[in-house]
């Protein structure tokens, strides 16, 4: 295996050797930019703000059209919110890991360079195969089979998610059209953006529609998925993942939780990077902070710690968490602003964790205590993720809700804590841990986006839109995987094709 | 709605104007060539053969990439086996039609297009709504409301496909890899290559996996979905198909009967077409027939009606069941040849009738006789479509097993017949029909590509490889959808790929 440079980013923390910060992947392309500052003033066709998958996306489909690219990133690798840590000849997933082929955008990618044959199956080794359950809500603890559990979740999450006897399609017809589309009723999905997943349960035992032990596997799955408490998270955007997934909660599972990268995320994102840079179109810098960006009459000039550039268009891939830290001239529309003022509630923890029990591989827990019933836990779901040379088995977990000002790094100690909160059988065989602290990011601050009530009906249609010629483009807005790589994907390109269809009819185009 | 020129295919039939040939369509591309003989020595970099999807695809990414390309059809239109009819100021799709956000190829360009929110959905107006199930299963028939009877096929579906005990998912874990991949069992692939569907049949009938009742609504899906008889298809392609869907037939069904365009198949056609045009760099021309193709040490020849040209590279997206009329030099492999020999068995039929019963809109039938049950029925499965302007309905039928010969155009007043077989009530109110006849077609000789048993295991990896300086490029091999337009879309990208990076690494290439 090849070694990777070192980024400033990710910790591990173990008794023997405490905390550590900096871990090394493939994302960490160095040098960390290709050109001198004496070409700064060089104009481009466009600058890309942000190397995450948006970004890398955008460039690549840029520069492959013929376009002169500068890429810039505030950090010391490409990915975002994504990227693959290679800590002791083995690899971690710090952020966005599974893939589909279900997920039109990135299956393409996937499959354009190759990687389709090198995935790995995140429940085992061979064909999805976890052994046991175990579910801790508030105060009650349950062990069962896998497998049955899981049907039993199956038939549960269809009738929560079921809230108008279509399973949702009225309300989302067509998962990739949630705002706009022929099919769309407006009042319905008003109705069910201003409806927490709080306020469903509430209905939900109200009507006995879920049984408690259903409601003890759904919430903690519930709250794993927004990074946030249930009253914080948008029934608009339940149903519409689970319309992506026609409703069966196997297909979900399937489509989020089983297919990864053998040789990691990180490895994935260069390919773009690589394929942008082979074209000679590409000019990138990494640690460059933009700071401001203005937009006058035909030009942008980007400002950075590094210098300012000039290009016609700019794809700016800001996550919305941190958009509102970069100044714009003219200034962002009002509704643009607020929207970037209200955080989305992706808040969660991703959190991997070495133990010394092989059976912990086939494992799946899931944890909360609803208000009333105990302290409010950090993590919510956790699952075996992988088995590494040694024998030691690391298995993967996520958390939200309470976090906001909770990160590990400040006390590593905590981790263990919280998963013994968790199960109490995590204690003893834990080895210590790898993670990154997505909350605390200065260039997320959050993981994946999930929004609150209202906030979807409210912002989306605006966050999508131009600002004179700065294109947005985020995961954090796709019309289709919202919040996923996929989303992000689908996002860079179609900010691309916009620019490039435009450049395409300039003067001095002209026919064989 | 702006008028298309006329195409010499399709046909329509109804009692008072009798047989008519050549229907207009968006994709009949005029002039029908953009270069006059004289430009013919100029060499290309790449000669795409067929403008189907797949050639479309290709053309598409090429020229983007910036190379020059000829484009050459045989016939007077654009689509392969897939195009869009008017008749009338209504559209028919004579081909491949329906689309879903799942299938990722064709998703990323209905919404690079922009026509994602230009969908309309089969079953009925609103969100599907079908009212009646009639079938007609060895002389029996039986009409019962579509949803019960719906989900009983939901769960006899799972059991058919179900040979292994994990819904087939250790013979087929990864739908978009059957034959090679880290979870590919070479010995399960071959064995249910090996068995036919009628094989399992009795096998579920010995076992009494399925009911009778649940067979006569299966097996004439079967044959739909392959135009052919249960002895004639691969168990392996249904395992596959399952595999798509998650095993669930539900989400089969929205994924391969559901979503349409409402602009038509063809004006996405012309989408791709008109990208590739507005580059500048595409040269095309219809109505020319390919006879050889030679390949001389860097350089192909392509020999046509119209004359012969050179490219570096060639892509060719021929069908397969009538990839042997065109001569190779070097010849191709001797295991090429005999793919090309071995007729794939996708021979049915696909016929729009229209009727004057506004209830067939709501309707679903399915038909078959096993062998000594009667006679072999034309049509096999029939449902409600559209709904036409003046009040008149429009139901789709397709079939297979017996058609070889059997072309309506020779006798059109057959097709009441072959409607009446499936059920006595379509009689009457029968107006006529609108069809293109594959099976006699000369540049298809069958429609979407289903094989045979055996015919996977032994010819896919060789249909798939290079010819010297020629890519094979069809849905009919497709990784993924094969033998859909979502194949034909991976094939052509994956062909323009492979070329443009060996194209980018020649010598003039240089960095920034």
């Amino acid at each position: 295996m090849s070694s990777f440079a070192t980024s400033k980013e990710g910790y591990t923390w173990s008794p023997e050797k405490g905390l550590q910060a900096g871990l090394a992947t493939e994302g960490a392309i160095r040098p960390l930019s290709s050109f001198a500052a004496a070409q700064s003033s060089k104009p481009f066709d466009t600058i890309v703000i942000g190397a995450g998958y948006a970004g890398l996306t955008a460039a690549r489909d840029l520069t492959l059209a013929g376009q002169k690219v500068l890429l810039l990133e505030a950090r010391d690798r490409i990915g975002g919110r994504t990227w693959t840590a290679q800590v002791d000849g083995e690899k971690y997933e710090m952020g966005g890991t599974w893939v589909h082929w279900t997920m039109g955008y990135i299956w393409r990618e996937i499959t354009r360079y190759g990687l389709e044959r090198k995935l790995k199956i995140t429940p085992n080794e061979l064909y999805p195969d976890y052994a046991f359950n175990r579910t801790n809500f508030n105060g009650t603890i349950f062990t069962e089979s896998f497998k049955p559990n899981f049907e039993m979740c199956e038939n549960a999450f269809k009738r929560f998610v079921d809230v108008d006897g279509q399973l949702g399609a009225t309300v989302v017809a067509i998962p990739t059209q949630v705002m706009d589309g022929p099919l769309v009723d407006p009042e319905l999905v008003d109705k069910y953006d201003r409806m927490s997943i709080a306020d469903r349960i509430a209905e939900v035992r109200a009507k006995n529609i879920c049984s408690e032990r259903e409601l003890a596997y759904l919430i903690p799955w519930f709250v794993l998925s927004w990074g946030a408490r249930p009253e914080n998270a948008s029934m608009l955007e339940l149903i519409k993942w689970a319309r992506h997934g026609e409703n069966s909660f196997g297909m979900l599972a399937s489509i989020l939780w089983f297919y990864k990268f053998a040789d990691g995320q990180s490895h994935f994102a260069k390919s773009f990077f690589d394929e942008a840079f082979e074209s000679g179109n590409l000019c990138y810098s990494l640690e460059t902070v933009v700071t401001k960006v203005e937009d006058r009459h035909g030009s942008v000039e980007v400002f950075t710690n590094k210098g300012s550039y000039k290009a016609a268009k700019v794809v700016c891939t800001l996550p919305s968490n941190v958009a509102a830290k970069v100044q714009f001239s003219p200034p962002l529309s009002p509704l643009r602003q607020e929207a970037f003022s209200q955080k989305h509630v992706g808040q969660g923890h991703k959190i991997h964790s070495l133990f010394s029990k092989p059976e912990f591989r086939s494992g799946v827990w899931n944890a909360w205590n609803e208000p009333g019933h105990g302290e409010t836990l950090e993590l919510a779901a956790a699952f075996g993720d992988q088995t590494l040379k040694d024998g030691r088995v690391s298995v993967v977990s996520f958390g939200g809700g309470n976090s906001a000002q909770n990160v590990p790094s400040q006390d590593p100690t905590k981790i263990k804590r919280w998963l013994t909160q968790v199960d109490p059988e995590l204690e003893q065989p834990y080895l210590g841990s790898i993670w990154h602290e997505w909350i605390a990011d200065p260039y997320a601050e959050g993981h994946w986006c999930m929004w609150g009530p209202g906030h979807y009906t409210k912002y989306f249609r605006e966050l999508q839109k131009p600002h004179g010629n700065i294109e947005w483009a985020s995961a954090d807005w796709a019309d289709g995987w919202k919040s996923f790589i996929d989303g992000a994907i689908e996002q860079g390109g179609k900010a691309a094709y916009r620019i490039t269809k435009e450049w395409r009819r300039r003067p001095q185009q002209s026919r064989l």
